[in-house]
């Protein structure tokens, strides 16, 4: 799996491709210089945890024949305070998931559980590093 | 630091979304049904990852007075077979810089070991779980 990335302007906004072509832009903060042409890297990260798990609780459904009529998260980040060590890491996220269907209550919190506690990537990803916690609200 | 995603099709194009409406598009893989509308969940990672390091190199060089005329990245993720975990982690990302412009050799070769070992949340949030490498080319 390779991304190629480049910057586009003077600054900090960069351009990551795929090899289908599919693009996305990044930038930096404008308290650097950034000027607000994408989302910051950080928030990647919890733009994947989100997209990965509705992938999975889409694809784990619609197994079951459960079509959900829409599918919306929030993902919310708190960052640690930047130490000596010039960093700063997620201390905890929060995933919720605001579904709604004609779908059986059982099924979906099953499916949620299994993509936020087995399936998905990105949450075993970010896991060593943040306490990840999740919620499910149905129609 | 929120992010809001939303299903913008019937199947697994999801829009995310931060606070300043910066949007991407993700989608599932072809295989599950995916309709190639978006980078996949996992590639937002390695795009993450060269994103965060290129604004901390531009940041840092820009601070010495040595400006780059062109950033480009190659990042590639080499991940784990699913096991029977049912997850697939990046075992391997390599991270190659191509740098251009009137700088310093040294000082560029700092500004990525700074990022990429110190300073970069996102390489700090993937390194618990992939081994990551890197390397520079400059002119």
């Amino acid at each position: 799996m390779q991304i190629n990335l480049k910057r586009i302007d003077k600054d900090f906004n960069i351009e990551a491709r795929n090899d289908e072509g599919n693009t996305l832009l990044m930038d930096g903060s404008k308290e650097i210089g950034g000027n607000g042409k994408g989302m910051r890297p950080m928030q990647l990260l919890l733009a994947a945890l989100g997209g990965c798990s509705s992938v999975d609780i889409i694809s784990i459904l619609r197994k079951q024949k459960q079509e959900l009529e829409s599918v919306e998260i929030e993902v919310n980040g708190d960052r640690e305070p930047v130490g000596v060590e010039g960093y700063s890491l997620f201390k905890n996220i929060e995933v919720h998931f605001i579904l709604k269907g004609n779908v059986d209550k059982d099924k979906v919190d099953r499916a949620v559980k299994l993509s936020m506690e087995k399936y998905c990537s990105v949450t075993k990803t970010l896991e060593p590093t943040a306490k990840i916690t999740y919620k499910v609200t149905l129609n």
